[in-house]
């Protein structure tokens, strides 16, 4: 099942895509808020299920504004350096430990929505990766019991302001401008990818292939950075693990090469879709 | 003024303190939801002005559940490294930027609550600072006008887990573990501190003074710090900077001192206040 957030008049909503359209969900699933909510309920999701099957679209796809998957997470943790390839073109080794990083969700937009070029910057770089949306939450979570704690894949686009990434030895202030985190268009729950590590994802730039890698790549695996950040702060559901990004970001080209106003960046994965925004300068 | 979030019958409440009273003014300033919303609204905060003058207590102090000052935050922007004596014992130099990084709000615990010690770690470790609340929300700020965003002045405890922080180059994990961040217990509305460089804040573990610093010690003052960020995200009401803590941590101890159940830190900061908290083990 591929699920979204979007609004309709103003309203947010949750649904299901089914082909080019939407089977509205919210409103029809007792006590059931938002997006989040339903990804930590299995018998709502049971609902969901067989109204995605038996109820028409409510609306075309199209017809709808689409939100970050999950519109306002509660934290978005985020792992550099977890493409051995990527450690390689960035100068850095893999540690004992994930490099973790936050980003505000404030910070989010959505499938479509312009990548805001800074006014203070010529360094917009762009970050292809997959992104795990938490379905139910947890501490403490044992490695062998991690992937229960997944509800789906998305696509993400953790775009980096990279002079201002490395202004000092902490990263989080370029990882943290306004409209530069892409999440979407929807999320493909997990019950649909029998084995996340046949993953595929590529970055597209213009059409033209920046960065691809195999999700079999990374250098710690996805039970392993779930299971680690459960020992310091619980999941909760609708939180958002982005993976950490392939090689061929655009800072470490010869030569670099950076995002500009009338770019389109696309984020593919296999089995999950395709997240696409423009960018646009900042005003 | 000074002004409390809190609970009171479960309900999400704010008021303003007068001595050992609370002023309850939500639902009693129209439009006003919470207080995040209130220190935007310069018309709603002359009516609470007039209550806290004029109304009686709701209740007493002493029976209402205080919620961190501002309970969940847009976000909350640290700054490490900011006296010039921490960077000594930190082993750095001041550089040319601050050194920024960031916490989720659900980290965030109230006046009271326990400070919850890490079940996989040894170190923890107390950081007391001053907290700036933002009023009015903007980007691109002119240092020349950045304190006429600052709607007040609250104590933090930015309590880190030490191998955590340094597990890798990135900070954040260690700065974001469950129930490490103490906010309160009040802000006190910017109009009522003259100049924010003569605050001075220490950080007392069982009485016994541990830190100590003057506002006026900062290496990126309070107007640069709200500038530069300006620049990269929006500043929007509620969100929360704090702005460093003074030498003094337990980790550059010499022998090293950490936190443990039963103990009481305090974070007191003139012309504010008190902000203690117990500390008990993660169970």
């Amino acid at each position: 099942m591929k699920l979204i957030s979007y609004r309709r008049a103003g309203k947010p909503c949750f649904g299901a895509v089914v082909n080019d359209g939407v089977v509205e969900l919210s409103g029809r699933l007792e006590g059931v808020a938002d997006l989040a909510a339903l990804l930590a309920d299995d018998a709502a999701l049971a609902r969901a299920r067989e109204l995605a099957a038996s109820a028409g679209a409510s609306h075309p796809l199209a017809g709808v504004q689409l939100e970050p998957v999950i519109p306002k997470p509660g934290k978005v943790v985020c792992v550099g350096i977890n493409y051995v390839e990527h450690a390689h073109e960035a100068g850095r080794k893999i540690g004992a430990h994930p490099v973790i990083f936050q980003r505000y969700h404030e910070t989010l937009i959505a499938a479509g929505a312009p990548l805001l070029r800074p006014k203070v910057s010529e360094q917009f770089d762009f970050e292809a990766e997959l992104a795990v949306v938490i379905g139910k939450g947890g501490a403490h979570i044992d490695p062998a019991d991690a992937m229960d704690h997944v509800a789906g894949y998305t696509c993400f686009n953790d775009a980096s302001v990279r002079d201002w990434q490395f202004h000092t030895h902490q990263y989080g202030m370029g990882k943290n401008f306004q409209a530069t985190g892409a999440l979407g268009p929807w999320l493909v729950t997990a019950d649909e990818i029998a084995d996340y590590r046949e993953l595929r994802v590529t970055g597209l730039l213009n059409g033209e292939q920046m960065q691809h890698g195999s999700l079999s790549e990374l250098a710690f695996d996805i039970p392993t950075l779930i299971a680690y950040i459960s020992k310091a702060l619980p999941w909760n559901p609708g939180d958002i693990l982005a993976t950490g990004t392939p090689s061929g970001i655009g800072f470490k080209r010869t030569p670099p090469l950076f995002l500009k106003a009338g770019d389109t960046f696309e984020v593919t994965i296999t089995q999950i879709g395709t997240l696409s925004n423009p960018v646009v300068d900042e005003a």
